[in-house]
């Protein structure tokens, strides 16, 4: 039997996507985050937390386990659920994958502009986080190379983070994911117990 | 003396862009379209106007005349304005070349569904949009190929086209422009007429 409603969240770094996140957590939505379950894996093989080196582990898992290896490995951490959010997709193939595995799959984009998204990644200050543009520049071109950008392009949602404050953008989510999951519910009386 | 404000508009086939042009012409804003710039180039060269030949010919134009090719035509053909709005870049490199020739760029994203954009063009029957959802997705593949996904992902703005009648649409536009172009203004008494 396959699973419930997956909300697939897309969006470059410093877009907003961990606000989505909170929104959805306070609502009581499951949320697995694909990066975390990279970076788990390089505490697992005792590798540093640099975006450099967690990009270069995604890449050597999708070389290791195939396109959607990062895909499968967060698969199995979600837990059963009626609608969960799975946070951080980079490539139509982990849609497709995603597609296969769930009863139904919204992918949503979340856009903020690059300067925006630059400004509150200096402020942010992860330790994969840019320094400096030219950082940020590069960082920008290694998620494009994945192909977030077409699985931003195919969206079935999008949400501008654009001039908002974080308290903001956190009601604008928590509504939408309110409004959407509404219009779910009313569709689909028992989401998780699909015909299949 | 490079030219004033490029409007450059992204977005899949079927998201809008024409409804924006609309409302860029009704401000008064001289638009001028890259998909009618490359179908001039067919009709000249006497080739038919389908999807698919006219996707061949802007490749085609590109690799004879570089990745820029059909940024270069289109801009012999916009009328010296201190605002114009540029209709249907693909690509990144699109983007930097209009970045070089205008004083300022602003990249404006058109975001709607995949199924939203498939009904419209379903009703819309231009001769060169698909009639059926293979054709849609080849089409698709198609522009994401030539980097229009990494263009949405890294535009300064985005407007979602989706739930809304075209005169809804049309007005958020006109709203959208009027509110930017404010803004520009406040900051750039003379465009058109910059420091270089």
């Amino acid at each position: 039997m396959r699973r419930g409603i997956a909300i697939l969240v897309v969006g470059m770094p410093g877009s907003g996507k961990s606000v989505f996140s909170e929104a959805a957590r306070a609502l009581g939505i499951p949320v697995v985050s694909m990066g975390d379950v990279v970076r788990l894996e390089a505490v697992k093989r005792g590798l540093s937390q640099d975006a450099k080196t967690i990009a270069q582990l995604a890449k050597t898992l999708r070389e290791e386990g195939g396109a959607c290896a990062v895909a499968k490995l967060t698969l199995e951490r979600t837990p059963p659920a009626p609608v969960v959010v799975i946070d951080g997709v980079r490539s139509l193939d982990e849609v497709e994958f995603f597609r296969r595995a769930f009863e139904k799959v919204l992918v949503l984009a979340i856009h903020s502009s690059p300067r925006t998204r630059f400004t509150r990644l200096m402020a942010r200050c992860r330790e994969d986080d840019p320094k400096r543009w030219e950082e940020f520049v590069e960082r920008d071109r290694r998620e494009l190379a994945m192909g977030v950008g077409e699985v931003i392009a195919l969206s079935d949602y999008v949400l501008a983070n654009e001039g908002l404050s974080r308290e903001e953008f956190l009601r604008l989510c928590k509504e939408w994911l309110n409004r959407v999951l509404t219009e779910l519910r009313a569709r689909t009386p028992n989401p998780g117990e699909g015909s299949q």
